[in-house]
């Protein structure tokens, strides 16, 4: 190192922590939007907002983030000053189940709530991929009966097209742990001694979408080599073993493979138990007007998360986008959920089952961009009240110009940088879409009147007037008015903008 | 420790982490409420959404702590996998600050921005002293002028008017520290070297609420013994300092002290200045409309955080409350901000003037409560679909009747607890506030209808009706409806129901 690169003083620098990002107007004005949307349907359903902190203590986290081995790793922890290690949230569930054991005494069960807020994961960050993000989730604790896992389902269904999606173009796939369990028990894979084992064919079943069938054939067998020649290891399971895997994932009609599944299942710990609850899952929904095109039984939804102990469901939105490569890709999963009897109950010495749905709202938001569903409510830039002359009088003759726009409820601001370059305030009216300017210098202010310069409409004429001085000597879409009469002219100009937007094609 | 102790398995315990909560349906709503209130106020200013993650690394969040002298005290903080240190934000400025400076190119000056979030301080929690808040923040960056802190003042009395606070329950109260910097350069206390005292003198200053101008007087001079005979050792300033810092301090009528303070920081650095500046946001102010009822100079408001440059202010209700102790007391600040020149222009070559305005939602909320100006719009509980029967079939028809009910935007939820005891289920609706219950076993099947309970007039009647015998024999508050009328006469009681609210005193 040089005795100059030494000597710098090093800068502060700005910058965004690794993985994080800020949000700008228009993403926070899409997701108020989208979860306001979201809330109503949950309201609707009968269910109540509740709310955590962001901080749990890490033992009544547990260990079950998806795909972990390491416990707790993934995490953000630290030490509170008694020593005891607090993590931020990667779930609201968790949480969830916390609050409802703290309260047990307190609370009606059924408990039926609803709750969004951003989680964390202390992951590798990478494209699209962050450390703090949003779920919206809405949570039955004290729920015996899978009518409770049904009435999720429907939720789920009911906020897609809430939020504009088309039938047809999203499906809420249902499927059950314990016919899972069941299959993994009938090719010889139950007991604690194999969870290990399971959990491989599980990730390999996972990977169906993404790799097919004969994909998630190698991965259950001896392993697959993918296109640069990495090898991942399989779970190495044989033929006979491998072939009833892929029967029940492949099962695309539930309703013609029921009796299929419950004869393979048969005998097991669980398994009919489950096909009979996917059976009841299915008649509650169809008696409810919800047909397998709106929720389907699909035995190839695993779900990461270990905790769930019975049926499991993940919306997906059908419609294809184009991804990263430039291909046509199916949009795929903005949440999902299950039944997880035994979160809560780990701080009790009681059962209390529990079912419950996790959209996640940046994925969501995507989509919708996608289709052109958000940004209804467009909001319009501010009036801009220009500042010619920067004495006491005149500063308070603005202000009281951009008060008694917003008194009618118009937005509307002062300039606040530096106003001795006029032409930096019409600049800023420019770059900020501001749809009024009002000027008003000595001349004006004698005269008891402002200038207002329709920005809108000047931009549109300024495209068709080609020569810039004829355009100056036009004056177009600018026209004086009294003092008096300023909050009605531009009432007056922006409802001419708004009706032409309406106009627009 | 017993052998039995030592054996005991241990349970996993249910607790909040220390200093945290969590959050209930009604704060909730009452929170969403407010803060759309306040949006609205922002947006007609003119400001836009922007955001920033919960974490910033540590070094650019600085050392504006508010009376730390302990540096990143107080600041949930760890190491990322990189070594580098970050941060919990302590508050919304300090990131907004990194978001301007890192974005600089991009951002077209003046950035007139709004923001909601969670902030955290690491500090021994007390009652009503939390470690996760909720502040609500304003902020114009790129603004020289204090035409822009007399605009946070505008902003923020519109803002209590919005929220429903009467005109003279609150007060904006505006002082500035370049003021506060003559007064101390006019007693001696000027440069670096004095800087430790500075602090001494402002934080005796900031204890005039609490203490009067007396106590104030003797933290100034050798020092304060409280009522349980614990010593807070003084300043140490000389009588006629003491008497300068308390004539500024005890300005009551700005507009007739104006003279003499301007005389009394003569010949300071900045002095001058200042009180030019208090001038100029007074005199705008009251140009457009806001008398000194509502925006107010005041010297001795102080901002205990140390980046404030100019103006400061503070949002105070004026309102007497009951407090722990059973006094009545004024309600005092729910908020306050300043202009902070530095802060963005730690981090770049140039300087970046900036002002801005903060809330702190759960106080503001407490007072709205006291105030009774929040839960305006009251949630009606769902009403509930009760389940006699377990089978499929009639399970299919509860959930069709509850989704009837929500197509129509009723709030509705069929029970999804232990259906096997009815008991519960109209326990539970009583606990819950549900309007009605909706009932249909098998003779109700057969008929083609539901019977309907009325559970608020019941409740009613059930208060007149003393004989318990007598009340089930009237089957008060029930009626007998055809499935096909159902979704019409649940909306006629709930319309009853709504009518009686408005009617009640």
């Amino acid at each position: 190192m040089s005795d100059k690169t030494k000597k710098k003083p090093q800068k502060l620098k700005a910058r965004l922590p690794r993985g994080f990002v800020d949000r700008e107007a228009h993403d926070i004005r899409a997701v108020n939007e989208m979860t306001a949307k979201i809330r109503e349907v949950y309201e609707r359903y009968g269910f109540d907002p509740v709310e955590t902190p962001l901080f749990e203590y890490t033992d009544a986290l547990g260990k079950f983030l998806p795909d972990s081995d390491r416990p707790n790793e993934g995490v953000f922890s630290l030490q509170d000053d008694d020593d005891q290690w607090m993590s931020l949230r990667y779930d609201l569930t968790a949480p969830l189940a916390r609050h409802v054991a703290e309260n047990f005494n307190e609370i009606q069960l059924p408990y039926r709530t609803y709750r969004a807020g951003y989680v964390f994961r202390n992951e590798k960050p990478g494209p699209g991929r962050f450390r703090q993000f949003m779920q919206f989730d809405a949570d039955t604790v004290g729920a015996p009966g899978v009518q409770a896992d049904a009435e999720m389902c429907m939720m789920m269904a009911d906020t897609m097209e809430a939020l504009g999606i088309a039938r047809g173009d999203y499906v809420i796939r249902v499927n059950n742990r314990k016919v899972l369990d069941g299959v993994m028990e009938a090719i010889g894979l139950g007991g604690e001694d194999n969870a290990g084992q399971r959990l491989n064919v599980l990730r390999a079943i996972d990977k169906l979408d993404k790799f097919g069938p004969d994909g998630v054939k190698l991965l259950l067998g001896e392993g697959r080599k993918d296109e640069s020649g990495d090898f991942t290891k399989g779970a190495g399971l044989n033929g006979e073993q491998i072939e009833k895997v892929l029967f029940f994932v492949g099962i695309e009609d539930y309703a013609k493979s029921a009796e299929a599944l419950a004869s393979l299942v048969a005998g097991t710990a669980k398994g009919g138990e489950g096909v009979e609850e996917l059976n009841m899952i299915g008649s509650l929904a169809v008696s409810a007007g919800y047909d397998a095109t709106r929720i389907k039984i699909d035995p190839s939804v695993v779900r990461g998360l270990e905790y769930y102990t019975g049926p499991v469901f993940e919306a997906e939105l059908l419609f294809d986008v184009t991804n990263e490569k430039g291909e046509k890709v199916v949009f795929g999963s903005v949440g999902g959920g299950g039944r997880y009897d035994g979160l809560v109950s780990r701080f009790m010495g009681q059962p209390v089952p529990a079912t419950g749905f996790s959209i996640g709202v940046s994925r969501l938001m995507t989509a919708l961009k996608n289709l052109g569903k958000l940004g209804a409510d467009e909001v319009v830039a501010p009036v801009l009240i220009t500042v010619m002359d920067g004495d006491v009088d005149s500063m308070g003759r603005y202000q009281r110009f951009t008060q008694a726009l917003r008194a009618e409820g118009i937005r509307a601001e002062m300039y606040q940088g530096n106003w001795k370059k006029f032409g930096n305030q019409l600049k800023y009216a420019d770059r900020r879409d501001c749809p009024i300017a009002i000027i008003q210098g000595g001349d004006e202010r004698e005269k008891g009147v402002v200038q207002l310069k329709d920005l809108i409409e000047g931009k549109r004429l300024s495209g068709e007037i080609e020569d810039n001085a004829a355009w100056r000597e036009a004056r177009v879409a600018q026209v004086e008015v009294a003092e008096a009469d300023l909050v009605a002219k531009v009432r007056e100009i922006l409802e001419a903008h708004a009706e032409d937007r309406r106009r627009a094609p």
